[in-house]
């Protein structure tokens, strides 16, 4: 596929359904509890209503993609683990040892595992293969990937959205596994954020823990890959293929699915956050489907979170990765869903509503 | 029972095995992830593994207490419903109608809903009834109640704790429900933290929901109570006696009856956290046994959190009450429990951890 025609694609994606979402809040205001105090679950609620075009709706079908990929720029000693751990993870990920596994099956969240591009070889009958090349190259010499092969990332992105849609999940979240990512992310997001060079530092966190001189070898590495490769601000595909990774490639795709196909999508993260707004600038429409998690310790996590308009609403100072917000964020989602469903209205409450009308005149207070 | 003999049942909170949770941080730093990153999950099971003194836990058996009662201080027009809701929601909340009662049946969470001195009468099978009295004086006029009755409220508080435990509940919390109780709360905050008259409306906000001139009421009434009611800041008792009410009273008994019965908490908003400071303000150690699930709305809540040394980590921006942050946190809580039990080491993930020395030696960074 050219850049052209995958953009005609990303100008697909549908609006959501608003007038449900007016519905729906109209209905939550007839719920016996104060106007607004379920506060962002009530804010939640009708935006997956908007979403599916439907004011009652269940979550129980629910899926993590976890997109995996090796990252060039690890042999310049960014990263606080061997490449290794990349392949060895998504194996254990399969085989229900990791973080994001055991929270996912607690809260009933299955995962889809796809190899985009794994310097190791993974055994194991689950993962789905779409290695688009043993790990990027390494950004701090040259960029990431070929035209070609960004456009291969997202369309994966895509096609695991799709395929999520048709296995019949209602909720997706995007996570990743990758040793090197938090790099490759801090260096789109610096790229979409169009900071100066003096700026950069400020969107580079410790990742998965680091020593002080590998932090700020981090730093340095990741303004050469800047200056050396000169990403377009303006061009998220330029960032994705100059300094991201297979991984952010193919989970911007899946946020571009996730809106192609109507599915309410959570964020896990700060690799996460950043495909995500990858996907928004490609078409400002993702954001209505977008769900953020846990507010995560990367110092970037919070600016990609403001220009997307979320809040997220876990604090759990995590900085797992692999998803592992996803599955209780799906949880809050549809407690969310519930309330809609659930509660009773003040008619059925047996709760006269007169006293409310001062209260509802003044809304702005 | 008098004040005195309050004073020693309280003393007999004990200490939490700190030794446990040593180990359990210990375990938690083997498991196939970087060290720490699954953030305030692994605290919260080490806070757990030390009021159970196990390092697995399971909290499937879980409970929201919810003390219900009118204020007499409703009669000055502070509250945005009229006193009537406290009888219908506490009958709903027993027919699964309300907030609470739906989030608590979707995380498995059963209710305890006792009257501890509701207005009208309430007719439900399943309703606790440790009535004091019919609602409190105004605290616009005089104190709220006697020491009798406040001392009783405790009581009633602890005994809750208790029979929960008998029931086999391994994780409670504490929720309310009373037209005017925001009021009552800001003005036993005010006097716990000693606040001088124009500090006051540091810790007014405007409940579940109140029109300006009402909110300015609000404040002048909570000013008016502590002038003329003079709370002593050093002695809950007393604060709880002179401007609180039965609700507030008895959930500060039911925290010190979590802790005496080594019962994890949960905590829900802003009253719920009022009586949560006054029950350690009696005995310290019970924050060893307090979990805060939501930032509350109310403009008081982070003031009583920094105090405890807790971390709300949902931010849904609720003013409900009725306990309904409780059983989302429960589901946390269970979250962080499940790490500890499923997540694989390092050792059997077959994955060398030497790379991690050099990030452990700088655990500062």
């Amino acid at each position: 596929m050219t850049k052209e025609a995958l953009y005609y694609k990303i100008k697909r994606i549908p609006p959501i359904h608003q007038e449900v979402a007016v519905d729906t809040k109209d209905y939550l205001q007839n719920l016996a509890k104060p106007p607004g105090s379920l506060g962002e679950l009530e804010y939640i609620a009708q935006k997956i209503s908007a979403i599916t075009g439907k004011q009652r709706n269940h979550l129980d079908k629910r899926c993590v993609l976890v997109f995996s990929a090796d990252n060039g720029v690890v042999k310049e000693g960014v990263a606080s683990g061997p490449q290794s751990i990349t392949a060895a993870q998504t194996r254990n990920m399969l085989d229900g040892m990791t973080g994001v596994s055991v929270i996912a099956k607690h809260f009933h969240s299955d995962l889809m595992v796809i190899d985009v591009g794994i310097h190791d070889y993974v055994e194991h009958k689950d993962l789905i293969r779409r290695s688009i090349r043993r790990g990027t190259s390494n950004i701090a010499k040259q960029e990431a990937m070929s035209l070609n092969e960004v456009i291969q990332a997202v369309e994966i992105g895509i096609e695991m959205a799709e395929k999520a849609w048709k296995r019949g999940y209602q909720v997706i979240g995007i996570g990743e596994m990758g040793i090197g990512n938090t790099t490759t992310s801090s260096a789109v997001l610096a790229a979409l954020l169009g900071l100066s060079i003096e700026e950069v530092r400020d969107v580079v966190g410790k990742g998965a823990g680091l020593t002080k001189s590998a932090y700020q070898k981090k730093i340095a590495v990741i303004e050469t890959a800047l200056l050396l490769n000169r990403p377009q601000k303006d061009d998220p595909i330029d960032c994705l293929q100059k300094v991201g990774g297979f991984d952010l490639a193919a989970m911007t795709g899946a946020y571009l699915g996730a809106a192609l196909f109507q599915l309410p999508v959570a964020i896990d993260g700060f690799i996460s956050i950043v495909a995500a707004l990858c996907a928004a600038r490609l078409n400002p429409l993702v954001k209505d489907y977008l769900f953020a998690s846990h507010c995560s310790h990367e110092r970037g996590y919070v600016m990609a979170q403001n220009e997307l308009g979320l809040n997220a609403v876990l604090h759990l100072d995590m900085r797992l990765g692999e998803g592992s917000g996803c599955p209780i964020m799906f949880e809050i989602m549809e407690t969310a869903c519930m309330v809609v469903r659930d509660m009773a209205t003040f008619e059925k409450a047996q709760i006269n509503t007169d006293y409310l009308n001062p209260i509802r005149n003044q809304d702005a207070f």
